[in-house]
């Protein structure tokens, strides 16, 4: 007896919308901390505009990905969530996974590759999932998350690809519309596509004239090519020092780019270490390199937005601190 | 013809109060940031207490350094002030002295040793300071010193022993206590004492019954030694990472910390690197080893104020981030 599964099913059909956004957050929002805008005076000169920097290193769990992760887990039936839920991403998910699994008191089920740091290993394992491991090959993988289903029941929640995980994706760039007007352009990283498909249903609805902008590293422009070429492109071991960037759009997160991303514009790897140096010193905040993609378009030229209203999603937090790309 | 210099000689005779605290805050307000005051639920479970971290290294010029500068700036009168500031600080109060003058538009003199690092030349020059070098000896400083003053009629503003900059800093803890009722304890860093005694005059008059306790690193525990000796104890050439806070305390701190502060807390090397990397990791804040010595108190169970409301002023940013001290 599967409740709401045939409802589904049918909405999994419609367009995700601004009140699929609306109620994510009004789902999530008791879980996760309404981040803060920052601004930064010597970064607004050197780039000449007014930057607005949506905060979501300080998220629960060091990321956006809660959001996501909270909004799928709080949409399951009842029946269904008390069978937990798995993925086999082991990264910023699969943590986030594990947290709002923890809140809703069900089951974490993650697959991992058996040679995974330590310090990921922990996270997920900090955060109560139990960790299931593998060898590191994508066919290990998903036989054990194959397995795992089969074993558990759980549901298995995709790390993009799913319109619950974009719907609470999409519920930073509400926040940073409502409280910041009148914005030109809102600029996202881009890996799978979650945080930018979401924040483009947010933006688009809410303000038609702002340009919405993905960013990504030159060495795995897959969502670039994918536009230009109009299908998935799927990158061959993308090597980029901005490690959440490295998986290519879904179907989902394809379509929704088409529709409503004027740009997404490519950085090199010199501009997205100096980016991210930058945040650290000037703004005092620790973000990873994926969540400085955006702002090294701005720095090395490669986007010209001098006098514009810039809303920036910086999309998380969590960097090997013994390992900093400038030393 | 100095305006106003009688007036000054006898307010100094007078004790600091909160008065000259909320004065020093109308008059600096328009320029600073008012910082935000952050939690963190993981910090906050080990040291089973509730913790109120007032980030001081998100304030203009990356410390707290600039509220004692610019009160002391607004202070003078129009005819001082034209012949501009000095100092020899070549740390956090050198640059913020330089960001002041600029928003008064008056000159900033700033003498330091010719082998300083280059970042920290770079910072005060960036502010627009005019830098004189010297030999690194504190007697060429000070001669360097007595130079700039002879030369241009400056004004020497002292980095901490100066009632100005005190009631400048007493600022943040102004603030933290209007923001945050019924703090147990609040805990701010110490070494030559401008914030620690600051922070003293405001939270011992707004709230009585609140704990104030300094921390200081074990290397340099002159704070310390200079309470129980009852005398200011000079360290010899400190080598402790907290770079900020190697020097001694000054007439006009000491008196008032020998008042106000119940006890002074040391923490060692590792636990000073230990709480600032858990600054990093945890709450994504880029902190320097001097903005983590109180925490260090806390983990380390130095200090024990488990089921307390404790606020914490993080002090500041500036940090070379090519060497961190855990690589």
């Amino acid at each position: 007896m599967k409740t709401g599964s045939g409802e589904e099913r049918t909405s999994r059909l419609n367009a995700l919308t601004l009140k699929d956004i609306r109620e994510a957050h009004a789902r999530i929002e008791p879980y996760i901390h309404r981040t803060p805008v920052f601004r930064c005076s010597t970064i607004d000169e050197i780039c000449e505009g007014k930057l607005f920097f949506k905060c979501e290193n300080l998220q629960k769990a060091g990321a956006f990905k809660i959001r996501g992760a909270a909004n799928a887990i709080f949409s399951l039936s009842k029946t269904d969530a008390a069978k937990g839920v798995a993925t086999h991403s082991s990264g910023n998910h699969a943590a986030a996974l594990a947290l709002a699994a923890g809140w809703r008191g069900i089951p974490a089920y993650v697959v991992m590759p058996e040679n995974s740091p330590e310090v990921k290993k922990k996270a997920v394992a900090g955060y109560g999932a139990e960790i299931v491991f593998c060898k590191p090959t994508l066919e290990a993988r998903e036989k054990g998350l194959a397995g795992v289903v089969d074993r558990t029941g759980a549901q298995f929640i995709h790390p993009y690809n799913d319109r619950r995980v974009i719907a609470g994706q999409g519920t930073a760039a509400l926040e940073l519309c409502e409280e910041i007007g009148g914005l030109d352009v809102v600029m996202a990283p881009v890996g799978g596509g979650g945080l930018l498909s979401g924040t483009a249903i947010a933006v688009s609805s809410i303000s038609s004239n702002t340009l919405i902008v993905g960013a990504e590293p030159e060495k795995a422009d897959d969502a670039a090519q994918s536009l230009k070429l109009g299908r998935i492109v799927v990158p061959e071991n993308p090597d980029t020092v901005a490690d959440g960037l490295r998986t290519s759009l879904g179907t989902l997160t394809f379509s929704i780019i088409k529709k409503h991303v004027s740009d997404i514009v490519t950085v090199s790897e010199e501009d997205i270490i100096r980016a991210m140096r930058t945040i650290w010193e000037r703004m005092k905040l620790v973000v990873e390199p994926s969540a400085a993609v955006p702002l090294g378009a701005l720095l090395s030229g490669r986007k010209d937005f001098r006098g514009k209203r810039i809303g920036i999603i910086l999309s998380g937090g969590n960097v090997d601190l013994e390992r900093l790309p400038w030393t």
